[in-house]
């Protein structure tokens, strides 16, 4: 059983968020859900639904995947100096480390991506750019894995991601059979990304 | 601006629910996104992770549009003879009424679905089909439109039926920008519908 922690902040994007649970929560025997955010008390999403958080992301016992969605939130905690160390720190003793859309943000700001390829929105992806000019972004990407990293683009290809990390630990026909129960048409090409050309980045 | 309403109960599926309000709430002018529950406080998911509610599913001032969800719970809410009943009352008086994956089992179990054609998730069709004996049970659909009634197929297929909602009420347009924002490759056919045979209902 691993813990599978997601950091929530104010203004998070809703399918960053629950696109991946969804995956993971469907396999409830390997992953445990925890939600983590800098204080106590419900988290208001991008579109205002919140969501309740378990525990400080400052006082998180064991965190062996985190995941790190995007959302207008992330244009302020970018600027976020406690939140940022702490997701390096985190980030150093994870086994898996997600982002979702403009989360990649987040990890640039905290260096952890330098020289690392990694993708983020295609609508936002010269902002995200900037907060880490050392990785090495890759405009045409449905999700990219590098080392224990995978980055996905905008909102709703974390979904394909995360299908990818179940692939990745528990084998392609898991991953399938999860996809299957969604009632959910995987795109697990990793290359597969129509958005990086609809956006104008190729 | 319309007031889209999401029922949620304990055990509620996650996708079903934010796949949906991502759609919707990036259409943040349009949409007003309500969550209403029998009780006060967080309402947990099959997954785990809860979220707040603003208003008394009991205590509704305006529902253009309910959106109900499917998930486990609605396996113990089929015998809620109070919520089926204020199910049915506000589906009497909204213009529109959503039901993703097994939620259609709660709108069948209402009666309000009687002789109109609807859909629900594919692996649990047979108990959905229970419910309601005079809804005319389409085994192979992505979602169905019959009056003021859109049903989808399981969990991710909620997606998929808000554009089409959205394409109904504000052109096919906005619907397809809304799919490029979320970088969601939209399945735009309602007939679409690999599932239907992968879960051996055609």
């Amino acid at each position: 059983m691993r813990t599978l922690t997601t950091l929530l902040f104010p203004g998070f994007e809703l399918l960053d968020v629950f696109g991946p649970l969804e995956m993971f929560g469907l396999l409830q025997d390997e992953f445990k859900l925890v939600m983590a955010a800098e204080e106590a008390g419900p988290v208001p999403s991008r579109q205002g639904p919140a969501t309740e958080i378990d525990v400080s992301f400052y006082e998180l016992a064991e965190v062996d995947i985190l995941l790190v969605p995007g959302g207008m939130g992330t244009r302020r905690e970018v600027d976020n100096a406690r939140l940022i160390g702490q997701l390096s720190a985190i980030s150093e003793t994870c086994r898996q480390v997600l982002s979702v859309c403009t989360g990649s943000a987040l990890l640039a700001k905290a260096g952890i991506l330098d020289g690392r390829k990694a993708t983020t929105n295609k609508m936002a992806f010269h902002w995200v750019e900037e907060q880490g000019p050392k990785v090495l972004w890759q405009r045409q990407a449905r999700w990219v894995e590098d080392g224990k990293f995978f980055t996905s683009s905008g909102i709703s290809a974390g979904i394909d991601m995360s299908l990818a990390v179940i692939a990745h630990l528990h084998g392609e026909e898991r991953a399938e059979e999860v996809a299957r129960i969604a009632e959910y048409e995987w795109h697990r090409e990793a290359g597969w990304d129509p958005f990086a050309k609809v956006h104008g980045l190729v």
